[in-house]
This record gives structure tokens, sequence and C-alpha cells, in this order.
């Protein structure tokens, strides 16, 4: 018998071999296809030559881990302390299942907002707790209220994400408000947040959860260098926690995974004197405006993207198909690979929308739009 | 409460932070001193401007996985399927973990041996399953009869490390056909062999379990490119296992880490055709001769060094001191830092045993050598 019965292949590695296979343009899963910063890929060729190839430190290399610390009080005016509310993880993904793996225990509940990026119910599942799945407004707005109606003395984390994948929303002062007022209530619950797509926001204002006077002692936030600085592969993330929950958290990491990539993570500390956070949104806000001026007038909808590197389009215009056989029809006939929604739900809800991934640069854009606009 | 409430930071940790503050000589946490081969290192500062830095695919870079299948057929004249028996992992760690977690049920045990490396116990724990400790012989050989004297109908798992962490012990021809006739008796049992230093042996020849007839269907076998090419910090392992096994496993990699470092494998994938593994084991047989020679005419009794880049060493003609207190004192006293061989015990067992690493420049071993041979 599986420990994880219910789990198969993620539709990323589905689509992206799909779309190798048929020769598509690859608009599914999230990475970018433009080449990266030379300055940071100068970095790498020099330091291969230096002494950076043995273990750094458990919790990440030190210099690293203080470049954070400056990052995150240049973004947000947030002091954090290196040593014990940091730590370094070979990607968001692994960050965030050694914070459930570390924190949920058997019986617990975890509340997931649906729909939902897929990487937060198998470690939910393996530590023996039940995931919660409490649906988003039609507008993908929370709803706080029947996210009150589903905590319960068994609940031990609510998982956000922000900016959301897929939908490209943003949390609002608002949601925040209502959250805190939530929480406040619940004095245990543990608030993990997804926030790979940080720096990649466009006309709001992104909020980060563990700025939040009222959230930072009960918040583990999840960031991403690969997301931010175009280098998916290098899977170099991190977190940020309350000393009481790092202890924890890195009692689990010690033995999953003990530390992380090195070189990379020395070529991201030295990167991180020379970039600046806001050129990110700027980059993909312009490819966002891009994206949707060329698909303007395609028979496909555009839905609001505020953050993220990826467009929700509908195709309730163009077919009937559920949105898994749409998107690989769309591929073979079409040559162009997206992501259908449905799968981000957990019953499957098909909706008729789609999601690609516009992290391109503009000629790939415009081959796909092209392809996109005469359906 | 913690999950994981007997579990503090690991003595690696401990001992390389304290011999950094002294400024001793770290022959204590297992990673190498001297220069990454140039030809490594000139393909990473190669590849670095190329186009390397997106996701690779979740079991692994394509071209590395049939690499590392041609490395076994080579090694061990054993033909494995790449898509379906290897996956890359972010160092041999997060292979441990992630077998365990995939495999191991609530309520099952896991045997152990005794004295073993420290990163068997977190995920059994976390997997609500009871560790189950086995001393190994005075001379550190399995004795197989207590060993199938702990097995019972929950037994899920063995866990063996050959070549054997800390004392350097490899298993014999006559240890493999014991543990086929006991595992014959159990057939739900599968065997985890942690092989590391597969590449590290010296008088005798390393065997795999994963080649042998009777145990590759129920065999998942660790190893790490950090141990064999001398690159520790860069966290790239690999498991193999049979395709029924390895789909667990895959499921839980894809949503712990999803996917690994990916310049780091594409270079290991193109130094696979540069490189001979009878080298390493010829490099670390040298180093272990010369710092064995080195410590002939000090007062620390030398044990036997089978594989592995670690000697254990007796200091019982030295001094009393429990070998944690002996620890602390040689790299305050004498700029030595080791590892106490009792921290590799569930009890603590102290025989006034250390453990140093070997896998030095030679500079460093006789520096560090001068200062054992005063004490
Ligand atoms: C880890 S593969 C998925 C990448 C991603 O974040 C996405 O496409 O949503
Ligand atoms: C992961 S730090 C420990 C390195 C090692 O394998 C050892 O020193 O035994």
């Amino acid at each position: 018998m599986s420990k994880l019965p219910n789990i198969s292949t993620s539709i990323f590695t589905v689509m992206s071999k799909m779309a190798a296979e048929h020769n598509a343009i690859n608009l599914s899963q999230g990475f970018p296809n433009f080449p990266v910063d030379e300055r940071l890929t100068d970095i790498v060729a020099k330091l291969a030559k230096e002494n950076v190839h043995q273990y750094t430190p458990m919790s990440g290399y030190p210099p690293l881990l203080s470049k954070i610390a400056v990052l995150i009080q240049n973004s947000y005016q947030r002091t954090v302390q290196p040593e014990t509310e940091l730590l370094v993880t070979a990607g968001a993904t692994q960050g965030i299942f050694t914070t459930i793996t570390a924190l949920v225990k058997n019986n617990d509940e975890v509340i997931i907002l649906d729909p939902s990026y897929d990487c937060y119910e198998a470690p939910v599942l393996l530590s023996n707790a039940t995931p919660i799945r409490v649906a988003l407004n039609d507008d993908y707005t929370p709803n706080w209220e029947i996210i009150e109606k589903a905590c319960t003395t068994k609940t031990k984390m609510i998982i956000i994400n922000n900016p959301h994948n897929p939908t490209g929303k943003i949390l609002t002062e608002s949601d925040f408000e209502a959250l805190e007022m939530l929480l406040e209530k619940y004095p245990d619950i543990v608030l993990l947040s997804d926030e790979v797509y940080e720096y990649i926001t466009f006309e709001e204002k992104h909020i980060s959860a563990h700025t939040r006077e009222k959230l930072l002692n009960r918040c583990v936030m999840v960031s991403s260098f690969g997301k931010s600085f175009h280098v998916t592969g290098w899977k170099i993330g991190y977190l940020v926690a309350p000393d009481y929950l790092m202890k924890e958290i890195k009692k689990v990491h010690q033995f999953l995974v003990f530390s992380v990539n090195s070189i990379c993570q020395m070529a991201i500390s030295a990167y991180l004197d020379l970039v600046s956070t806001a050129a990110i949104g700027e980059l993909y806000q312009e490819k966002r405006d891009y994206f949707r001026q060329l698909l303007k007038d395609s028979r496909f909808e555009l839905m609001p993207c505020e953050g993220t590197y990826f467009q929700v389009v509908s195709y309730a215009a163009i077919s009937n198909e559920n949105d898994v056989a749409f998107c690989k029809r769309l591929i073979i006939e079409h040559g162009v690979a997206a992501i259908p929604i449905s799968t981000f739900y957990a019953d499957g809800k098909d909706l008729k929308l789609i999601r690609f991934c516009f992290a391109k640069d503009n000629a790939t854009l415009e081959e796909a739009a092209r392809r996109l606009c005469v359906i």
C-alpha cells in the first residue's frame, strides 16, 4: 500500500514533457527562457575556480544569511536575525515540505485554499494530518468567514500563497486585517505564507506576512531566489520564521538535506550586492502587459493578473472541452502548452480556464500569441 | 511539543563550528580541503555561461541519469533503467530521508545498526515508526544472528552503511550471504544501503547491495557525487531502486524538493565522461597510508580502516576523559578537531575512540600529526 495512493506525476512534469514531445512552445511549467543576468553568471564562472565546493553550514552560507537580512530590511523595513530566523533551503518546495513536516502532527488539520499550488498536500498527508480545503471566492479573494468556520481546535496551520499561483491574486491590507482578527482567536495556528513571487507584483504593493506585527510571531514565510533571479534550476530558497519555530524546522532540515548547494548560495550572496528587486517587478509587468496586448484580439478572455508570471485565460468562447483535454489539443494542434486550472482544485473543478507562463522572451511570446490568435 | 524532542544540533556542526572558533585544524566533519579536479571546475565555469539555469526534470537531468547507468554498468556490470530505477537527489541525505519517508509507515520498525551515522533516525521517527538499534560486533562486523532476532512482522526496513561511517568497515561476501538468507524469511523487508563511500575502498573490493541477484528487487542504494568527486557542497547524490519502490520514492521527492541543482548536475554529467572511479580509491588509500604512517609514533592507537576517508583511533593510552570532553580539549589545547565516536551510538557508549577525517592535503595531515604526536 502506497503512503500517497492518490498522488500521480505533477501536471508541470506532464505538460512540459508533452510540450517537448510535440515541439510546442512551452508556456506551461513556470520558468524563464531568457538569459540569466550576465553579472550573475559571471560570478558563477569566477567562483567555480575558487574554494566554494564543500559543505556550507547547515542553516546556510553565513554571508548569504546576512544579505537576506539586509534584503528584508530594505524591502520591508523589518529586522530579522540571520542566525536564528533565517534558513536557506533547496528551493521553496523543500522549505515548505520541511516546515510542514516539522510543525504538523498526527491528526492535526491544515487549511489549504482552493485552488492551490500542488505541493502542500503531500507533506500534510505524510504527517498523518488532514488537509482541509476551503474555496476561494469566485474572484479568488479569500473568504475569511468560511476560512474561520473551517478552523477547529485541531487546526495547526493555514497555508496562504501570496501572490497566488495560478490566479495572480495578491492579498490586500483588509485581507490581512481579517486574517489577523481570525488568528487572534486561535493562538496555536501557524501561518505558512508561500511568497515565492513576492518581488513579482504590479500595480498593488505586496504585503509580506512576516512583516505584520500581529503575525510575525507565528508566521513561516517562504521565498525563492529561483523565481526572483530567473534561475529556477538552482533550487535556492529561504524561510523566515520566529526562533521557536525555526528551531523545530532546523531539526528536520538537518536530517532532510543538511545543507544546500554551496556555489549557487555563494553566487546569490555576491549578486545581492548588485541587484535591485524593483527591476524584477518592472520586467514582468512589461511582459504581462505585452502578452495581454498580444492576446487582445484572440478569442481567449484575459483574467486579471496582479502578480506572479502567470496569465489565466478563459477559453469558454472557443471550446466546450474540459480544460485538460483542451490543453492537450492546444499542444498537439496549435503548438502551445499551458496548464489546466482544474488541476489546482482538490475536486478538479473545470472552469474552462488555463494558465500561460509569460516569463519568456518577446519572440516566444509573439510566436505563441500568433498561434493562439488564430484559434 | 517538538516532533523530535531528543534531537539537537548534529555533532558535525558542533565540531566544525568549534574548530573554526579556535582556529583548529578541522579533521572532524568529513569533507576534502584540497582543490577539486580542474577539469570539473572548468566545466562549471564554462557551463555557467550556457543555458543551464532552469529546472531539470523531476527525476534528474536525463543525460546524467544515462551516465549513472553507464557508471553502474562499468563498475558492477549491472544494467539499470535510467528512467525508472534512478533518481538524482539533493545529496545522499535527501535520498535517505525521502526513501524512509516514502516507504516506512506508522508503527513499522526499522533496524539501524549501532554505531551509525546520524541521519537515519529522524525520518524514521517522523514516519511514526520505531528505530530498533542492533549493536555491531566489537570488530564492527554485523552480527546477523542478533539482527535476525530483532526482525519481527513489523520490520519494514534494515539500514546498512557500507563502507561504514565511522568505522571504515566494509561488508564481505559472507556478510551478504548471511543477509540474503535472513531476508529470504522476510519478503517484505526493504534494504536501504547507504553506500556514499562506495568508491573509497582499499584492499577489499566493495560489494554493492543492488548488484546482488537476491537483493536487487528490494534494495534502495544511496550514493553521493559529493564524496566521490570531492564536492560535498554541491549536494548531488542518487538512488538506485527497483521500479515499484522508485515509484513511491518519486511521489515524495516530487513534493519534497521537486528537482536538484541544474548546473552541478550538468557538470557531473559531463565530468563522468572524463573520470575514472579507480582513481578515487587510490587517492584516499595513499592518504590513509600517509596519515597512519604519520601517527605511527603517537600515543593514539590506530584502528583498521578498510574504506571511507575516516580513521578511528583510540586515545585510551592518553586520557581517561570521555570522548566528547577529549575532543573538546583536543581542539582547545592541541588545535585539532575530531569527532567523538560515542555520538554514533544510540546510548552514547564511550569507548575512548575518536574519528579523524584524512581527506586533506598532505601539509594539513602533517601539521595535524605534528600536533597529535606530542600529546
Ligand atoms: C516545480 S515545477 C512548477 C513550477 C511552478 O512553480 C509552476 O509552474 O507553477
Ligand atoms: C553532513 S555533515 C557530515 C559529513 C559526514 O558525512 C561525516 O562527517 O560523517
